[in-house]
């Protein structure tokens, strides 16, 4: 079959590789609903994380369940199935305290920008939906696997709370998600800082009500002129940056926790800087399972549309195109049709 | 009047002093009952932190009230009250919000190693206790005012909850209160990290439930290994050297809260480090102000026994030995009668 392979910066490929098999007893193989191109597929394809050897990519996905392995007992073939990037036995002691992102037997999901995916773990990692979903529902279930689900664990680190000031910083698709979950939870006044006029008619769509285009310490002045001074009550950090990073921690009122979900690359945080400024941080990959199901259930209901946040659609081969224009901000999110 | 004043490393005097005065309308002086010496004044003794100019020092104190200014209107002279160690107003949104520590007018008490003090902003930084205590009251009352409420507010930042296993870093007052905090606050399993006999059947008597004698990494196995290798719940950072830093994240369980009270030296954290550990961090100054009244009322009470941690009594006038003594850790927190 056709799948997606990174040789080296810059040079994306849609190639043959071989099909997806089961390897162990509790795998699953699933053919995709679709498929996706993510944020962090930009790091390695940028050159900012070394790629020593060429990778299968592809870390979201859906679908329906083709095979299970032997010891699988709770995914069944023919079942609609959403799994988190995060693979997980969703039995272990982190599992079972919500961060199935530090299981124990924690994998990454790779090779799921292709039509089909071998899954590990299916049980702890796969959850099925309600019935076969219509067509429309496929870009929100998709995003689910990734994206919401970890805008929506920011929002969750940050302890976003009912009637709470909320900025959100970063407005790739993570950030467009926080928003949307920082309005699920009851957030009274979303801050979106971005500069780029799609991605700020979709934030407000989701659920901002304030607009900062200012960055750096002109975006924090701003946050704090909108707040009479005192600072946000939780703060998104979708980003990954050092700069991202201080300004989240900076747009903060004391008290108030950092949800930061953006792979931190070049930070560093002085310990006491950190402490005087009495902000509070949680990150990490999101732990995706434990919201699934809640997630799921909003997306069948059509209480949420995150699929929104697709603004590209491409078929597989044209992959690369999908990579460049994230790459460029042309584009938000690159669904791909596999 | 004598007052305690460091004029450089090592060099601390017990000297004459000007009498407080109030200066603002909105101060108190104070007759202390009692004062001590902190942990944190061990950092400028020993050129940790520079002395350019001679300092004042003290910001430990309860005692009775004796004059305050003119747009006082909550604390009145004859009063006994207790004291954070920050000055606040507790009406700024900081405040209201719980964070005294952070309040907009914040400024550090000083000068409280004396028979009396000026403190600024009263009506915000006191509060009256329900009578005048009993002699045998004080220690417990004075160590409100910020080693107990420093060590409720690590085991607040930290989320100790009801069940929970934590484990506290530093044997010094801090950790001892922390250990006192999080028995309070229902912990099933409160794990003391110290080397220390007294330290250590001090924080037993405060209802630590393990002790461990190891540290580094040696200490954080052997927390895993109590916790049957998933790490605490919640962990007090009581120390704020960048090894106590370290061995806190590490003995945590991925989703865990550390609570980091110890004012940090040499501490740097790596962002992605951070991020893939998948552990939470608050600190600061602790907003010892939101604590009080509730510590008082323990106090009153008899639930709690905090004033047990003053190991050493001395007059004034040995102010240098209650330093040297804590420095050599042949006292835990020294009294000092004024």
């Amino acid at each position: 079959m056709l799948g997606t392979v990174l040789h080296g910066p810059r040079d994306i490929r849609c190639e043959e590789v071989s099909e997806p098999k089961i390897l162990k007893p509790t795998d699953a193989v699933i053919r995709l609903a679709a498929s996706c191109v993510c944020g962090s597929d930009l790091w390695p394809f940028r050159g900012l994380n070394d790629v020593t050897a060429p990778m299968a990519m592809g870390h979201e996905y859906c679908g329906l369940v083709e095979e299970v392995g032997g010891a699988v007992t709770t995914i069944r073939p023919g079942q609609f199935v959403v799994g988190s990037f995060c693979i997980s036995d969703n039995t272990c002691s982190h599992c079972r305290r919500g961060f199935q992102s530090s299981c124990v037997q924690r994998e990454f999901m790779s090779g799921a920008q292709a039509p089909r995916a071998r899954v590990p773990l299916a049980d702890g990692t796969l959850v099925a939906t309600p019935g076969t979903p219509s067509d429309d529902l496929i870009p929100s279930l998709l995003a689910a696997s990734d994206v919401l689900g970890t805008g929506w664990y920011a929002a969750d680190a940050a302890r976003v709370e009912a009637g709470a000031t909320v900025a959100v910083v970063g407005d790739g698709a993570v950030g467009l998600m926080g928003v949307l979950a920082a309005k699920q939870m009851g957030a009274g006044r979303i801050i979106a800082m971005s500069r780029h006029k799609a991605r700020q008619n979709l934030a407000l769509e989701f659920g901002a009500t304030d607009i900062v285009t200012e960055r750096g310490d002109a975006g924090v002045e701003r946050v704090k002129a909108l707040t009479e001074g005192v600072g946000a009550d939780s703060v998104l950090e979708c980003v990954g940056t050092k700069e991202a990073m201080t300004q989240a921690i900076e747009c903060a009122r004391p008290g108030a926790m950092i949800g930061y979900v953006g792979v931190p690359h070049g930070v560093e945080l002085d310990g006491q800087w950190l402490f005087f400024s009495q902000r509070g941080l949680l990150g990490g990959p999101a732990p995706v399972r434990r919201f699934l199901p809640h997630l799921i259930d909003l997306v069948f209901a059509r209480k949420i549309n995150p699929g929104k946040v697709f603004d590209l659609q491409l078929p597989l081969a044209e992959v690369a195109e999908g990579y460049r224009a994230m790459d460029e901000r042309r584009a938000i999110k690159t669904l791909l049709r596999v």
